[in-house]
C-alpha cells in the first residue's frame, strides 16, 4: 500500500523521504539501497539506471525516484552508508591521544575496506568517482566536506583541509592499491604491519608542525 | 604501401611491430597511439574499442592489430609513453643523493601529471585500472613490475617492493584527489607546497628505517 501511494506521488529533487515514510517501508527502502550499492559497485556511476536499480530491488522506477529523487541522490544515500559511523561519530576520532588520531583514522578506514559489507560502497564510490564528475561531486561533498572536515575541525592545527586531504591522499592510495587494483605485496600484506607504516604518515599530514 | 601490407598481415598477440615497419609508417603508428589514449582516457578500458580507435586515427581495424596486437596490447603501448622517460633513464631517481629520492620520485610524478600531453594517458590508466580487471593487470605490470621496482632496486633497503609501494600510493593518492576528483584545496594548493609536503612521505616510505 505504502509503495503504490509513492509511487503516485514522484517527487524529483529530494534525497529522503520524511520520517514518517521510512517508518512506513523501512524495508523497501533498504533493498532499494542495497540494489543501488551492486549497481554502482559493479557498473560504476555512468553505466547504472535507476531503472536498473529498480528492476535489481524488484520495485517500479517511479518508488526509487520517490524515496531518494534522482540518481546523483540515489547515489548519494547508497554509499553514505560506508561513512554513517564516522558521520554519527566523528568525536571517536578525536578522542584519545592526539598523537595517536592517526592511528585511529587509518584503523577506521581500513576497517571499512576490509568488511565485505563496506566495501561495496565504497568500490562504488572511487570507481564512479574517478570515471564520472558527478559522482566525483558526490564524493567532494561527503568525503571531504562532511566526514573529513569535521574530524580535523577538532585539531588546532594551520590549514586543517589540506592537512586532512593528504592524509585521506595517503589513504585512498593504499586503499586503490591494495583493494582495488591489488597489487601485491600489498595486497597482502598483514594489516597491523600495513597500520605501522600507514598511520604515521596519516598523523604526520594532521599534526606536524 | 606500408599500411595496405601491413593491414594484409594480421599478427594478433604481439605487441610491437618490427623495426623495419615502426621506421616504415611511424606517422600512422603514433597516430593510432594518439586516437587510443584519447579514447581510453576518456572512455576507460571497457567501452573503449580496436574499432573505435581505428576509427578516431582514420585506419582500418586490421591495421591497429597489425601494429599492436590485442586492446589489452594497444592499451599498453598507449599508456607506456607516459612512463617512457622513468623506463628509458630510471637512473635518474638513483642518481643524486640518496636522501632526496623522495623528491626526485615525487617532482617527476606530478611533473607527469601537470604536463597535459603526458596526464592524458595517465588518466586513461587510472580510470581504467580501477574499473577494470584486465586494465588493471596492465597497470601492474608496467607501474609496479617495471617502473617501481627498476628505480627501488636502486636502494638498499628492507621490503623494497612494499616500501615502493606505498611511496606509489602516496602519490597515486594525491594525483587521484588533485587532478582526477579535484578535492579542493589540494587541486589548487601551489606545486612547491605540495612537493615540501608529500617528498618528504614518499622519502620516509622508501628509506625510513
Amino acid at each position: 500500500m505504502t509503495e503504490a501511494t509513492g509511487a503516485g506521488r514522484v517527487r524529483r529533487g529530494r534525497g529522503r523521504p520524511s520520517r514518517r515514510e521510512t517508518a512506513a517501508a523501512p524495508a523497501t527502502r533498504d533493498r532499494i539501497l542495497e540494489a543501488a550499492r551492486e549497481e554502482f559497485s559493479e557498473r560504476g556511476y555512468e553505466k547504472t539506471s535507476v531503472r536498473g536499480i529498480a528492476k535489481a530491488a524488484g520495485v517500479d522506477s517511479a518508488l526509487v525516484h520517490h524515496y531518494f529523487g534522482t540518481k546523483e541522490q540515489v547515489f548519494e544515500a547508497a554509499i553514505e552508508v560506508a561513512f554513517a559511523p564516522a558521520l554519527d561519530a566523528p568525536e571517536a576520532f578525536a578522542a584519545g591521544p592526539r598523537e595517536a588520531v592517526g592511528e585511529r583514522l587509518t584503523r577506521f578506514v581500513f576497517g571499512v575496506w576490509e568488511n565485505p559489507t563496506t566495501r561495496t560502497p565504497l568500490l562504488a564510490i572511487v570507481r564512479s568517482a574517478v570515471n564520472n564528475d558527478t559522482a566525483a561531486a558526490v564524493f567532494r561533498r561527503l568525503v571531504a566536506a562532511q566526514l573529513l572536515r569535521r574530524i580535523v575541525g577538532q585539531l588546532d592545527v594551520p590549514d586543517p583541509e589540506l592537512r586532512t586531504e593528504l592524509a585521506a591522499s595517503q589513504l585512498i592510495g593504499v586503499a586503490i592499491l591494495r583493494y582495488v587494483i591489488k597489487v601485491e605485496p600489498l595486497a597482502s600484506v598483514d594489516l597491523e604491519q600495513l597500520v605501522a607504516r600507514v598511520a604515521p604518515v596519516v598523523q604526520g599530514h594532521l599534526t606536524n608542525p
